[in-house]
């Protein structure tokens, strides 16, 4: 982002509402409210997503005109729903006496990458931005669009209009990032599932961006990724409640000494397959081309492992994908099988991730030693582990993953204010 | 349109599909084929409208959000329903192999003058299109929307999707612009409310331009009005009969001697108002305030008149205008009243206006003696008349206009090949 060195007004408040924010008009004119009190005192960005279902509605329509729409076309019909909600937010905000102004991404020159239905933002031109701040106080942006340098119309995917706040707040050096949403903030684990899952008012950004990758679905990863690429300070907090914090993501690299803990939370993703490409030579180059392969279709994989057989000189690799991805995972592999001279290409569709996160998850034997005596305890089959320095992940049965990850929230007591450690 | 002298292919085919065509993906899907089979042919650019009833939902929305919403932001609004088109037609012209490609006006490059909700095309980046059919066989562009020269999104108006369609065949040279839509072609008159109204397979321009304002809703006026300019010859033809040849119009000056007709059709417009404001005192300049006042706010006047009362010094000064602008009129009105010193204004909101158009009705003393005595003998009240070379126009009550058209399309037996002339 090479742009984001313009030099503009320092104290722009950047603000984003989710879909169900903006869910009916009566909700648009809620978020107007909060919008004009935050221009009451300072210049504000107001990134919006589409209205409720108004995106599951059209791809609907999509899939109705066809089994693999066209993706430069989805992105030109995606892009439609956020263009509704800014424009309407705008005519609230106007009526509301506000000098505010809506800008779909082309207006504003959020420039991507030339992928389509998952684009990486490039470029900001925030010299615009700081122009049309000396006619307006609010500028309403459509989230989760952008535009190439050819002008074509393109998504950033999944929870992009996250990440479209953040690039702003970057772009435009704001101090600080409001994500509203239709939850409190960030919990120690999903609160509509587990019971006893506490709000926490601060945590890390590499926690959070553990557990959003996880499936914690209340920020999407790559805008807590370039929150802290930025240093742009991310807060969570309930559209409903304005009144309360929420939770603060810390973006400071290394964190608060006051803010550690072993544990900070559990997250579950239940929409993972795994795929296991079985009898694979043990050669050089060959994991390279299967990676390549996948990269080539855009589809992530992870947990990556691989097994030797040293006596019969073959390998298999085994890895993760999301749901989404693995029709297209399976179609790919059998394309280059031969090539790689794999012997079979297996699936196993019934994969949930349950991840303990934590910044001071490092170093702490207790810590795998209590997870895996708890899940055996209760009888619950581990198909997969993988460890980092902040997390442990196992893949469990999608019909156990909620129970896995209420018996771990409570074996690390992660629902009090001082949760487990070793001593406990 | 000072760039509707680049070069290019001059056997492109510009066709253009409305609402009701595009109104399910069912729909769309027998519009691909349409397309698909003239781009066997030529390169085609296709424009469409929003489907079916998006507009007026866009609209609704606006109307929640608020009571007189802000115009920029409704052209944000509106945009949205053509480009959601755009897009589902591509998705499914590239399942058909078809290649082609959907761009909206920013894309295209369409720009409009400055005006919010009706603005008129100034420009199209025709070079755009040409380097586009290097690509691609079909171009699938929005209806109805513009650009300004600084980004900003406008929309045409009512009907604007036929004038984009006639604008860019201008821009490209095209010999025909086919307009797709649910009816058969022109009638004589409203085939839906008159009994033996008959389909014209010719038509000129002037008639069809008279008929298109006088309420016959086949065909935007100014769309007519782009095409007699540019000599783009129009051809107004049923989705769903695609056989069928429909009406052309013939735009060449002059038209075919052959095609001559004292009367070619009655139309009916329903949605119309009078205001009269009296008493303004006789002086000069007093009648360009007002006209001034009311185009300030973009409103329409049509039958304009005025009468002196010759006596006293004073004028009365009435005209007709839409339904849609009434309130906005005598809101402009009252506020210039004192200024040009008049002593009220009056509205009748009853007004419909029944119309009978004919390229050679100038100069024929008979039509006017057989309207008048048509409406005289089956006591249907007379409000205001107007005429002009090309149509008589009479102003009667809502209540009375489908029955006047009908005795009038009877009366100049409009429902045979060979109408009523002088003789009969």
């Amino acid at each position: 982002m090479n742009q984001f060195t313009e030099d503009g007004p320092n104290d722009i408040s950047v603000v984003k509402f989710g879909g169900t924010s903006v869910k009916t008009i009566a909700r648009i004119q809620h978020v107007a409210e909060i919008i004009e009190k935050i221009a009451e005192e300072r210049k504000c960005i107001a990134v919006v997503s589409a209205m409720g279902d108004t995106t599951d509605y059209l791809v609907k329509l999509a899939k109705m005109a066809s089994d693999s729409p066209d993706k430069r076309e989805l992105d030109m019909l995606l892009s439609t729903g956020e263009q509704i909600s800014i424009a309407l937010l705008c005519m609230v905000l106007k009526d509301r006496g506000v000098k505010a102004r809506s800008l779909t991404a082309n207006q504003v020159g959020i420039f991507t990458e030339h992928v389509h239905t998952r684009a990486r933002i490039v470029d900001i031109q925030s010299k615009r931005i700081f122009n049309w701040f000396e006619k307006f106080d609010v500028l309403v942006v459509a989230g989760f669009q952008g535009i190439t340098d050819d002008g074509d119309i393109t998504t950033l995917g999944r929870g992009g209009s996250d990440t479209t706040a953040v690039a702003l707040a970057a772009s435009v050096k704001a101090p600080e990032c409001d994500i509203y949403t239709d939850v409190d903030g960030i919990y120690t684990t999903d609160p509509n599932k587990i019971p006893g899952a506490r709000l926490l008012s601060r945590i890390t950004s590499g926690e959070v961006l553990e557990m959003a990758r996880l499936g914690a679905q209340v920020l999407h990863p790559r805008s807590v990724e370039l929150a802290a690429q930025y240093n742009v300070k991310l807060r969570v907090r309930n559209t409903f409640k304005p009144e309360h914090k929420g939770t603060l993501i810390d973006t400071t690299s290394g964190g608060d000494m006051e803010l550690f803990r072993a544990i900070s939370g559990v997250a579950v993703d239940e929409d993972q397959c795994s795929v296991a490409i079985m009898d694979v030579p043990d050669q050089p180059g060959i994991a390279g081309k299967i990676t390549q392969a996948l990269a080539d279709q855009n589809i992530s994989m992870d947990m990556i492992m691989q097994s030797v057989h040293p006596t019969v000189g073959v390998n298999s690799m085994i890895f993760t994908v999301a749901d989404a991805d693995l029709e297209q995972t399976i179609k790919t592999l059998d394309a280059i099988k031969s090539q790689i001279n794999a012997k079979e290409v297996l699936a196993d569709p019934d994969c949930a991730k349950v991840s303990l996160v934590g910044q001071g998850l490092c170093g702490q034997p207790w810590i795998p030693a209590l997870l895996f005596s708890t899940l055996g305890k209760n009888s619950i089959n581990i198909k997969m582990i993988a460890s980092s320095e902040m997390k442990i992940t196992v893949v469990v049965s999608r019909l156990k993953a909620q129970t896995a990850a209420k018996l771990l929230h409570d074996a690390f007591e992660l629902g009090t204010e001082k949760p487990a450690t070793a001593k406990s």
